[in-house]
C-alpha cells in the first residue's frame, strides 16, 4: 500500500452547517506541496459509534489518520475516548496537559475548572502534542488498531490556528518521515500589493519559468502571494529573478513569506528612525489600527486624528473652510491639508491622510461611491494621489486602508510613486 | 433508521487542496433549517473503487445520498458510471440532456464535441435533474444497491452554483417529502457581552429550561452568543424570560440574531439623536474602526484622537503634564480628561477614552499587561472604570474596544454600569 494520510473531522457544528471545514483543505495543501495527496476526508458527528466506524475504515486505507476537533471540555468532546477505545487502552492524567492549562488559564484570568482540568487526559501511551495557541493539547499514537497494519493517529485542536500550528510543530515532520524518499519542496514567496491576480498571473506566466517550477497564487485581498516551488536540486534563483522582473515597480513588497504590508512599514520606519501620524476620514482609525497591532509600534507612530465630519477637520486639522467649500473632502486639496497638518501637530517624520466615499450612499457622478484621495506629507516630498475602488464600503475601507500603507512603504523605500492604483487592471504606472 | 442525508464529495482538487468544499456546509444548513443533520460526509478521489465504497458505505447508513461533481466531459469523471454500477445498470443518452448541452453550447458560441456528449449519459432508469447553470444535468435514482434498505442517490454538479441551484430545485422537495414530518425549528438568539462562555452556560443551565428546548453556546469572541431551539409548537415565550433572567444586569445586549454590538450602539444613538467621538490610546483606532464600519455611521459618529504618544494626549487632548506625572498614562484620571476633552472639541454628546498596557511589553507589577482603563464623559455622568484581560495584546485590544463600546450602550440604554468586566468569572456586579 503506498503511503497516504486521512483525516476524521469531527464536530456537530461541521454537520449542522456552523463551522465550514478549512483544516481538510489546509492539509490537503500541506501534503501536495511535497508530492503527497490527502486519501480521504470524512466528516461525522460526536458519537463515538460513528466516529470509531470511521477511524476503523480510515485506518484500514491510510498509514496516518488526523482527527480534527473533539478536544475540547464540554461532554460532546469524544476524541480522547476514541483514541483510547481505538487503541484499547485507557486515558490518564499527563502532567504537562495540566500545567500547560493551569497557565494558559492563569494568563488569560479565566477560571479553570473541572470541565477544563478533562483536557488534561490523554491515551495512555500517546505523546503529547503541545498546543501553545489554545488549551486543549492534542496527541499522537500508533498502534495497530483492529486494522491490517500499524497507523498513527494524530488528534489535534479543530480550531484552525491551534490545528495549522500543532501540524507544522508535530505531524508535518512525522508524515515525511514515515512517507519516506518524498522530495523537499523549496519555495520562494513574493507578497504583492498593487496589481490584480489575474494581472499578475499574465505576468509572471510570459515571464517563461520552466517546467519544474510550479507556480502558485494567492488572493489575500487586497494582495496577490505569489509562491514558486520546485523539487530540491532545482535551480530558483533564475526563476525569481525573472518574478521580480515581471512584477516589477515595487510591487513586491516582501519576500518575507510571514511579513505583512504593515510589518514592512514598521521596519522601514524603525531602520531611518522615522515616525508616522495619520490622518484619517473615509478609514475611520483603520490605518491607526494597522499601525499598532504590532508590539512595539509606539516606536514609530504616535497618533492620529480620525475626522469624520467635516466640522472636525476644520478644528482639528485646520483644512480651511475655502477647501473644503471649493473642492469638497474627497480632494486632493483637503488630503494635503490633512497630511500635512496632521504631520506638524504631532511632530513625526510623516503624516498620511485619507478621504473618500466609502459608500453605499454619499456618492455623485463627479465622486462616485468607491472614489478616495490619499496624502504623504514628508520631509523630502510630499503628494496627493486618487483611487477608484469598486463600490463595497469594507473593500473600499480595506483597499484604501492599504494604499496609504503602500504609499508610505514606497517613499520609505525611495521607489517611485504610481498616479494611481490599477483596480481596473494593468500593472502600476510610473508618475509622469 | 431514522431518516438521514450523506454527502459524497469528488474531485480530485477536493484533495489536492486547489478547492475547499463548500457544498456539504451548504447542504448541512439548509437541513438544519428543517431540523435535519447530515449525518456524514465523505470526501474521496475520483477512483472507482475509493467512490464505490464510500457510495456503498453511505448507503448503509443514510437514505438519501448525495454525490457532488463528477459530472464533467473528462476521464476522471466517474460519477455517472459509478451510480450506474452500484444500482447494477447501463448508461443511456438522454435526449433532454443532449438538447440542452446543444443549447448551452450554442448559445455561447462554443464548439460541442464527442467528449462533450458525455455528459448527455445517464444511468438507465434514473432521472434527470435539469442543469440551468451550467453544462452538465444531475441525476436521481432510488433503488436497493447492495444495502439493506433503499437509497436515494441525488448526483449533482460540483459548481457550488450549480449544486446550490439542482439542490433547492430537485434535492431539497425529495428531502422534505422522504424525511415524512419533519419540523420547522424555532428559535431565539442572545447576544451577550460581559460574560464568560463557562459562566452563561452555568447560568441557563440553572434556569431550568424545558426538555424539549435545546441550548447552544457560541463563543464569538469576545461575545458569547446563547441559542435556544425547539421544534414548532414548543412554547419559546417562557424558556426565553428565563434565559433573560439568568443572564440578568444587561449583558443581553440584543436578541436579534444578526445585530452587532456596534449596530446596536449606533441605533441607540441614532434614536437618541446623540453623536459620539472617541481619544483612544491602547485600542489604536479600534473603536472608531468599528464605529464607522456600517453605513450611516456619519449619523453618530465625529471622529477621533489616536493619542498613541503620551505627546500627543497632551497637545491634543490637553491631558495635564501632572495628571501624566502622578497618575500615568493608563490611570482613571488620563481617560476622564481624555473623554472629557474629545466631547468637547469634537462637540458630541458623548466621549469615549481608552489607556491600557496592550503589551507584550510596558507592564509593571502596579499595572500588568492587560490592565487597561475606559473613560465614558456624557451629559448627565462620567465615569472610569478599570479592567485588566489576560495578556495576549490582539485580546487585550479587542476586548477594551469591546468594554468601551458596551458602556456607552449601558449608558445610552440607562442601565447600571458595572464596576468593572468580569474577565475572571461572575457575572457583572453592579456599581456600588
Amino acid at each position: 500500500m503506498t503511503f497516504s494520510v486521512s483525516i476524521l473531522a469531527t464536530g456537530s457544528e461541521l454537520l449542522d452547517g456552523r463551522v465550514v471545514d478549512t483544516n481538510s483543505n489546509f492539509v490537503a495543501r500541506e501534503l501536495s506541496s511535497i508530492g503527497l495527496k490527502l486519501k480521504r476526508v470524512l466528516l461525522v458527528d460526536d458519537d463515538m459509534e460513528e466516529l470509531l466506524e470511521g477511524l476503523r475504515t480510515l485506518s484500514t486505507v491510510s498509514q496516518v489518520v488526523i482527527t480534527s476537533g473533539g478536544l475540547g471540555p464540554t461532554s460532546d468532546d469524544l476524541t480522547r475516548d476514541l483514541v483510547a477505545q481505538f487503541f484499547g487502552v485507557g486515558v490518564t492524567e499527563y502532567p504537562a496537559a495540566r500545567k500547560h492549562l493551569e497557565e494558559y488559564y492563569v494568563k488569560r484570568g479565566r477560571p479553570l475548572d473541572d470541565s477544563n482540568l478533562k483536557q488534561a487526559l490523554l491515551p495512555e501511551g500517546s505523546t503529547m502534542i503541545p498546543n501553545e495557541l489554545g488549551t486543549a493539547p492534542g496527541f499522537v499514537m500508533t498502534g495497530r488498531g483492529n486494522g491490517p497494519h500499524p497507523v498513527t493517529v494524530c488528534s489535534l485542536s479543530g480550531v484552525p490556528r491551534e490545528f495549522y500550528k500543532m501540524f507544522y510543530d508535530t505531524v508535518f515532520p512525522l508524515i515525511k518521515k514515515n512517507a519516506g524518499a518524498t522530495t523537499p519542496i523549496l519555495r520562494r514567496a513574493f507578497r504583492t500589493f498593487g496589481v490584480p491576480e489575474s494581472v499578475a498571473g499574465k505576468l509572471v506566466q510570459a515571464s517563461g519559468l520552466p517546467k519544474e517550477v510550479t507556480v502558485s497564487y494567492r488572493a489575500a485581498f487586497p494582495e496577490v502571494h505569489v509562491v514558486l516551488k520546485a523539487p530540491e536540486g532545482v535551480d530558483l534563483d533564475a526563476p525569481a529573478n525573472k518574478v521580480r522582473a515581471a512584477l516589477n515597480r515595487g510591487v513586491i513588497y516582501t519576500e518575507d513569506s510571514e511579513q505583512t504590508l504593515v510589518q514592512k512599514v514598521q521596519a522601514l520606519l524603525i531602520a531611518q528612525s522615522a515616525t508616522v501620524a495619520t490622518a484619517e476620514s473615509c478609514t475611520g482609525g483603520m490605518v491607526a489600527t494597522q499601525l499598532t497591532e504590532t508590539p512595539g509600534s509606539s516606536e514609530v507612530f504616535k497618533g492620529s486624528v480620525v475626522a469624520y465630519d467635516n466640522a472636525v477637520k476644520i478644528s482639528a486639522l485646520h483644512v480651511p473652510t475655502q477647501i473644503l467649500e471649493a473642492h469638497g473632502a474627497v480632494s486632493a486639496e483637503t488630503v494635503r491639508v490633512m497630511a500635512a497638518q496632521v504631520r506638524k501637530a504631532m511632530n513625526t517624520t510623516y503624516g498620511i491622510a485619507t478621504s473618500g466615499v466609502a459608500g453605499p450612499g454619499g456618492g455623485s457622478a463627479e465622486k462616485p461611491v468607491g472614489m478616495f484621495y490619499i496624502g504623504v506629507s514628508g520631509p523630502e516630498r510630499s503628494f496627493e494621489l486618487q483611487c477608484t475602488f469598486g463600490s463595497e464600503r469594507r473593500s473600499v475601507r480595506t483597499y484604501a486602508t492599504y494604499v496609504a500603507l503602500d504609499l508610505l512603504r514606497r517613499t520609505l523605500e525611495g521607489l517611485e510613486i504610481p498616479d494611481t492604483y490599477p483596480v481596473l487592471g494593468g500593472v502600476v504606472a510610473p508618475k509622469a
